[in-house]
């Protein structure tokens, strides 16, 4: 039978603990979120939600079309110019989502012959884009310039090396400065998708490049999302204007998909302006990190030290990591749970989302809760 | 340099005539439109602008997280819920682009060991989609079905065919019955992307697989996007509940993507609603198609007759169409304009999409302007 195949992969996950189901949650819902990614608790504010509800009222529910056909509007461009000029890049393309952005930016800039040198604890996006792209990628350790110049040593065609800033599953950053240096002894360009940097680190939340001194330059680019700091749906890239041009008229993702969502780009815009005027929330999150860590680490929890927002707790094994996350939302706290495939490693954790909106009381609660529940 | 072999390649395209640039449009654009994928005419509609407004205020900016942590609203279940039960299948499963939901359904359905066989003229997500999966793909002549049959015959392992119902280029279709019963006949699985047609094709705009009466089948899996006929943003993959299980324990644009903004799911439900108050808008936009055909081949254009909402109509030449596409725009008529790497076969096309709110005396007026300005 067509699909039959698939059954059998059923009975292996339900078998190994790994079974993922869908938990709707109602508009109102009574849980402490410290699972989503909504990194300075902006997707509800109502300068964010209204930016939504305007921006659809005046350019409809879509954007009708690719961007090179009637997809772009005048509100998409003017988001693309102010996150450039927030971020310090000379020109950024926004995207339906932070997938496509990474997709286009690592396809577009890894033609036939170049060699593209992929940390081992990237994102799922990256790791497709270079699945995607027609040049060859070689993996290299985690967070490891010297296996990045090694790979890079052993190539002469174009080269590009690419990297999250801050991994998505234990929340370390990456070895930015030594990267770029790296890729720079060789020619290369640098791609960093910056989706969990942006918002949080830099001055003002400007981002890790920005932080690095390295925004702007001209052989790095970076992608955003507009999803997580920003509350909102899409993704970016952000670089010198004649990568952006060169993605225009190669990144499959970009010609090839319908534009963001006049209320996304709307959103997205309603929260980089708030953000320009409340840079103290930048600050906040990695307060609410720090202390999160702080206070787990303090109670005997294996934690990572957190560079950014996301605060990684280790757990024995997929099932009780599972358990685990159960229990804290039974107990009114949520929070992520990331196992096999969603983890490089095969270690299960929890997966604890700082937020720029906590409160100490809630930060010393959700501690209280995490501990309680503790398989 | 970083990057620099971008700069021959931009010399290319600017000699071959294959520049892209975007055109931002304002909100009261005077064009009337024939360029966009908005085929209902609903993206504009007071219920569909007020369902993403009513929608970002009540659940927020965006959804904040994966599908699977945090960004699985009741109003993404309630949508999927009734998309599923308006086009006749089990269930559904909802993405942030239809290009999302393409690369999901053929990575997750294609397993090591299977043979995917593909449509030449397939859109390019279901391209990227096979050279993601990890079966192997055999690209098969356009719409032939006995080419499909050869193709599985030569394989023993899990096999799945792979097409577009309407190709977005031409606007033909598919010859969706046979397809099902060639895949059939060697026990394979059928994946068809019904971007073009669902909302235009089938009983009340239900779809391709709804109108072959194929929808609901054990081995079908359709795909869809919620930016076209819905004037919203997203896609959709619609199939067999175990099926759509499958998706969200394997299918990595699902698990690793933001879940759709709030705004888009409920610009698409209240679109979604309107079309089964008013089946006769999938009427209507196939009957301006039709009229858009017969009126120009009567002025001796060279049009393909489009069995849905896209018209196709030959230019001798990327640069003429170009011009010819710049000057209806001058004329006040938007239309496509599709060239190489966007064409299967290197002929370059106005692209024409038929809206059902356009009247007649549009439609005449769009035909005087293509035949004033042809080349």
């Amino acid at each position: 039978m067509a699909f039959g195949w698939i059954d059998e992969q059923a009975r292996t996950r339900r078998r190994a603990g790994l079974v993922r189901t869908l938990r709707p949650r109602p508009a109102d819902s009574p849980l402490l979120d410290l699972a989503g990614n909504d990194y300075l608790g902006l997707s509800r504010h109502p300068e964010v939600t209204e930016g939504a509800a305007g921006a659809a009222r005046l350019w409809g529910g879509g954007s009708t079309g690719s961007r090179l056909v009637s997809g772009t509007t005048e509100l998409h461009v003017e988001l693309e110019r102010e996150l450039a000029g927030f971020c310090g890049f000379e020109a950024a393309l926004v995207f339906s989502s932070g997938y496509a952005a990474n997709l286009a930016a690592v396809t577009a800039l890894a033609p036939h012959g170049s060699l593209i040198v992929s940390d081992a604890g990237n994102h799922a996006s990256l790791i497709d884009g270079c699945r995607l792209a027609r040049g060859t990628t070689q993996v290299v350790a985690h967070a490891d310039p010297d296996a990045v110049r090694k790979a890079l040593d052993t190539h002469s065609g174009p080269g590009v090396v690419v990297s999250d800033t801050v991994f998505s599953v234990d929340g370390d950053a990456a070895p930015l400065a030594d990267l770029a240096e790296a890729a720079r002894q060789f020619g290369a360009g640098l791609i960093v998708d910056d989706a969990h940097g942006f918002g949080v680190l830099g001055s003002g939340g400007r981002g890790a490049p920005h932080a690095s001194g390295l925004a702007g330059a001209p052989d790095l680019v970076a992608t955003v999302t507009l999803s997580k700091s920003l509350g909102s749906q899409g993704g970016a890239v952000l670089g010198p204007a004649r990568v952006i041009d060169h993605l225009v008229n190669a990144a499959r993702t970009f010609i090839f998909d319908t534009g963001l969502a006049p209320a996304a780009a709307g959103a997205a815009l309603a929260a980089l302006r708030l953000l320009r005027r409340e840079p103290e929330r930048a600050l906040r999150v990695r307060a609410v990190a720090t202390a999160l860590h702080a206070r787990l680490t303090a109670e005997g929890h294996e934690a990572v030290r957190p560079d950014a927002a996301v605060v990684s707790v280790r757990a024995p094994s997929p099932e009780l990591a599972v358990q685990w996350a159960a229990d804290c939302r039974a107990a009114g706290v949520a929070v992520g749970c990331f196992r096999p495939p969603s983890v490089p490693d095969g270690i299960s954790r929890l997966r604890l989302t700082a937020r720029a909106d906590l409160t100490d009381e809630q930060i010393e609660h959700a501690v209280r809760v995490i501990g309680a529940t503790r398989p």
